[in-house]
């Protein structure tokens, strides 16, 4: 097969490849990492590369305008290379570390009553052994196993290979008196629905010595957002969270929604590439917040994991495929508990990691951990628990019953799917407000620096202001009629020009388009038709909702007003909303803490009622009802019908 | 440091090693392999190799003369280089393969009433799942759980993660219909002793489609003897052994006995050599006996393992220092059951590998095994069950109780320790007639060629003969004033030559030395203390003994008559012998079959009284007592006592 010479900017070296290669593979082979935001659909147009020297053959130019492909841009995941060519490759978006939820945090208050005792499945055990002489030869195992049998009741300890063969020496170096590390959670290895297997033990370490009762015992709580993983640094002893960290997923450059990392997966092997990718970003936060706390890694012995069902998939290595296939389906629900050295993560070898249950392919262990600890499966009261971001996961009821759903309301709240959409770091809008008269935007940035783009919360405020000031109506449409240079037919049909080029970061102008505004009402629509059905499922009016609790890191930026103003949220008293943060994290925490925390977000998971959104239609004409700002029955928001009143 | 060039003379590449490096190491270096039977400590004197050029630091030239040392002779393991020096390595002795235990053998028997249904634990179980849809999107694992259940009750089914990672993906490619073979024993990381966790079951493998009843199903019984590896290939459906093959052990490089092994392992750190060492042979065996069935390794899904303990602590890569340091402790007599993949055990990766359990540091679990197989611990008769080999382990018992013990005998009857001793491979002399009158020696040697030395069932032989003819006396001391050349005073001391340098294959005397013939002596004086305070330790006369049961490959070509001569068997009727071949292999070969049988090893190996010769004077005793031809009780050896007055 014939080969070519691919020659990229940004990198000395060149490299040969064969006819037929994408670009992307052929840049990745020369050391040069290109974002794939889509997952290489060829959709969102960020790998766009522009080539200076020889053609490629493109198979789309979706998100390339003519002007663009005539300059020679391609995108990288869509153009194969037949001929030897030069390439540019223009800055890549930068993912700067969003340092509120890393630095900045809120202190955590450890459970009332928490007594490492009763609740907590670790326990150190110090055992003073007899030493074996020619009259007592019994064998060291049995030795260990007999002490912590008089020592604790234990009967039935498990053993791995790794730790057997550091047994004895371990025993003689420190003269006989050693503390033991066990695990009284369920067996590794059994699922732990079945409640079976409950007084088993495992043996996770020996330490020289009797270490004291108030020395730290080290945990950790991971929550894997689409997005951002985040790593609590728990004493077991105190129950204390001694550190709290957070920073990007690094599987994003592979897709930034779930779905894209699905497809990417599948399409390159990619599955071990996808664990890797996160099994770094969680090592490197294990890493920094045990610095942080003058530990070691090696000494965290148990981690709890949250995450949606993908992201716990991709986790442990297991093809996601079918999540992403009609009729959705998971490997696993509730994953078994497994040794940290068989899943890669660097605590200590023997660590347990478990990983909370999810319900279904897009209700995960980020919603059974969210519910709990929202607090509302332990209330009379009425609520709905909802974490907006790419699945709008959503749950409706009280102690007596739960029902859940997921509305694939796609990413457009995270600033994909939406020209101007970024995440929300350094140059996002996150605030919008227009004047009235003039059509004139202000604008608040993250970092107080020159505009880049659109976060999600600067897009439900731009959204709500448009439509409250008439630059669209409620069905999404632009009004070109307006006096105003802002609202004009752009080169992707009408658009309101947000800022100009001159005002920007990067010298283009930051619009939002007619498109844009359809993708961002078909997800709130979706998050809204999901509320709608969740409520008749149960065949209770929305109204009767009597608190609405929103989850995720996502959440606390949202401005409720807006909110309501364009239909994402139902129409209720302001203070009948809380925000309560990453919910995934803190659940993760307590079932780290308590083992009857742990058994009760299993119980959450089994009897939450899944509501499949696509079994039959009534999502559908809730979904159609909702495409309009706020929604073709206006009845259903009283404060924005009187708001719009106001305007006029 | 000063590096110097060492070069030998089998290799092209010389090395260049600091000052103070052994040979042995600089010969590793080189890709140069000399054997170190006794583990490297200038004992054996098989390491001898031939400094040609310079010079070398000689620590010890023990099993060298002084002519082998003033024409260079070196202990490759006890010499030091401090200069350059070109070295010459004589040719190894060749471990050639004893193929009387690998191609022809006696058919085994499957057991009476054999029925994999009851008996056994890996179960194949055919499931025809239902397939999932919008309406029941039950997740993977949790619908072959349900299956499972429904097929057989199972309630409690393990899984790891390699299995979970390929379960969606064979569900679907197989369409919903599945066999899987779960294994029903003990759970895996659980020791076996408590009898708990039984009802636990661990899935190791879906295979697609419903797998015929009759198809052959796999395991393999294993034993690891020091000199020899036998791997028996089982169809666990019908029972039967397919392929039995055997080996040497590739630790034999690094020591003859456990003793020299584990000295080799702890100065070289060298537990992982000796492991990796022990698999390659039992991964050869493997390979070769799955070729003869037409079947691949990874379809073997259970082995059970039995050893001594030194070897069952080397196949885990456990250290093994405290067996041979007082008081002699092991780190495990009953290891749990481990998962093929963790072990290194090339079957299949999910495969269980159940080592069956010992009894103390010299009481390993060949000798449960042996037990067991023998059938001396189902029946009223009292017998004394023995494996003659290095460590003498003696049971003696019957239905209601067993005692054990272990001698320590020494390597003398597997032909180390001797000077002119040698494993039982071609050119071996294994028996010897000797003339009363001109006291010539007919030799039979292995293989009908020349002979170049002796194994252990020639010594045996040997020493009969010298003792009837009266070569030797009562003590072992050669009569020097005997009318032949034979007699003579050699280098080592007194010596008598058994074949005459132009008869023997390598050109040099073969003889047996005074030394010799003590060793030899307290080999078997061992060997019968151990009997004799057996006995005493439960209050019988050792006459009451109604049977022997000899276990072992090398039982097997004992000569009774002669070994009673010598005083090694006790004196009774030689119907009451019987010589039983690998009762170790046979007993996991039993196990791996039947799950009652193997709960029964673990009775035996629990009920077993262990008793401790070196704990007081006894054995010291009875062994002086021994140290004559046959013993200094004559009474106690009436058959011999007759056989004397007739040759006066």
């Amino acid at each position: 097969m014939a080969q070519h010479i691919v020659t990229f900017d940004i990198t000395e070296e060149a490299v040969s490849v064969p006819t037929g290669t994408l670009l992307v593979d052929a840049a990745r082979e020369a050391g040069v990492e290109i974002s794939q935001p889509c997952g290489g659909q060829g959709r969102c147009g960020r790998c766009a590369v522009q080539v200076t020297d020889g053609n490629v053959r493109r198979r789309s130019t979706l998100r390339l305008s003519n002007e663009d492909v005539a300059s020679g841009y391609a995108l990288a995941c869509q153009s194969v290379v037949e001929a030897d060519v030069s390439v540019h490759v223009p800055p890549q978006e930068k993912v700067e570390r969003r340092l509120t939820t890393d630095l900045t945090v809120a202190e955590v208050a450890v459970p009332a009553g928490y007594d490492p005792a009763t609740d907590q499945t670790i326990r150190r055990i110090p055992l003073s052994l007899t030493e074996p002489t020619m009259d007592d030869q019994t064998d060291d195992w049995s030795r260990v196993r007999t002490a912590l049998r008089q020592e604790t009741g234990i009967n039935n300890v498990q053993i791995t290979l790794p730790v057997l063969r550091r047994l004895g020496p371990i025993l003689r170096d420190a003269s006989w008196e050693v503390t033991a590390v066990v695990d009284t959670g369920p067996l590794v290895g059994l699922t732990t629905s079945n409640g079976d297997g409950a007084e088993s033990v495992r043996l996770l370490q020996l330490l020289p010595g009797h270490v004291p009762a108030d020395e730290p015992l080290w945990g950790a709580a991971i929550d894997i957002g689409t997005t951002t993983v985040s790593v609590w640094l728990v004493d077991l002893i105190s129950g204390r969270v001694q550190v709290q960290t957070a920073e990007y997923n690094r599987q994003i450059r592979r897709g930034e929604d779930v779905i894209s990392r699905i497809i990417y997966a599948s399409k390159n092997g990619g599955w071990e590439e996808m664990r890797e990718l996160v099994l770094a970003s969680i090592n490197q936060l294990l890493e920094r917040a045990c610095s942080r706390a003058a530990a070691k890694p090696e000494e965290v012995v148990k981690a709890v994991v949250a995450g949606n069902s993908t992201m716990i998939h991709l986790l442990l290595g297991i093809p996601a495929e079918s999540i992403r296939l009609s009729p959705f389906i998971t490997a696993v629900n509730q994953p078994p508990p497994f040794r940290a050295a068989e899943m890669g993560l660097a605590i200590h070898p023997e660590g347990t990691v478990d990983c909370l249950p999810g319900v279904a392919s897009y209700v995960g262990a980020d919603i059974s951990a969210g519910v709990f600890s929202s607090g509302m499966d332990a209330t009379e009261t009425v609520s709905l628990f909802m974490d907006i971001g790419t699945n709008g996961e959503t749950a409706l009821g009280s102690r007596e019953w739960l029902v859940t759903c997921a509305c694939s309301a796609g990413p457009a709240f995270e600033g994909a799917g939406v020209l101007d959409g970024m995440r929300a770091t350094r140059g996002a809008i996150e605030e919008v407000w227009i004047n009235g008269e003039t059509y004139e935007p202000t604008l608040r940035v993250i970092g107080d620096s020159a505009p880049r783009g659109l976060c999600g919360s600067g897009l439900i405020s731009l959204l709500a202001e448009l439509f409250l000031t008439g630059v669209v109506d409620k069905g999404g449409g632009l009004d070109l009629s307006l006096p105003t240079e802002r609202v004009r037919e752009g080169e992707h049909g009408p658009e309101y020009v947000i800022a100009w080029a001159k005002e920007s970061a990067h010298g283009k102008n930051i619009v939002i388009t007619h498109v844009d505004i359809d993708n961002l009402l078909r997800a709130k629509a979706a998050i809204y038709a999901g509320f709608t059905v969740l409520a008749d499922s149960v065949g209770l009016p929305l109204e009767t909702v009597e608190q609405v609790l929103i989850g995720g890191a996502f959440g606390k930026y949202i401005n409720v007003e807006k909110a309501v103003e364009i239909g994402l949220l139902p129409d209720m008293a302001w203070e009948n909303f809380h925000f309560l943060g990453n919910t995934s994290v803190r659940g993760a925490y307590l079932a780290l803490l308590d083992r009857q925390i742990r058994a009760r977000i299993d119980d959450i998971a089994s009897r939450m009622t899944y509501v499949e959104l696509s079994a039959d239609n009534s999502f559908y004409d809730a979904f159609t009802s909702a495409l309009f700002l706020p929604h073709t029955d206006i009845s259903r928001f009283p404060s924005v019908a009187q708001a719009l009143a106001l305007e006029e």
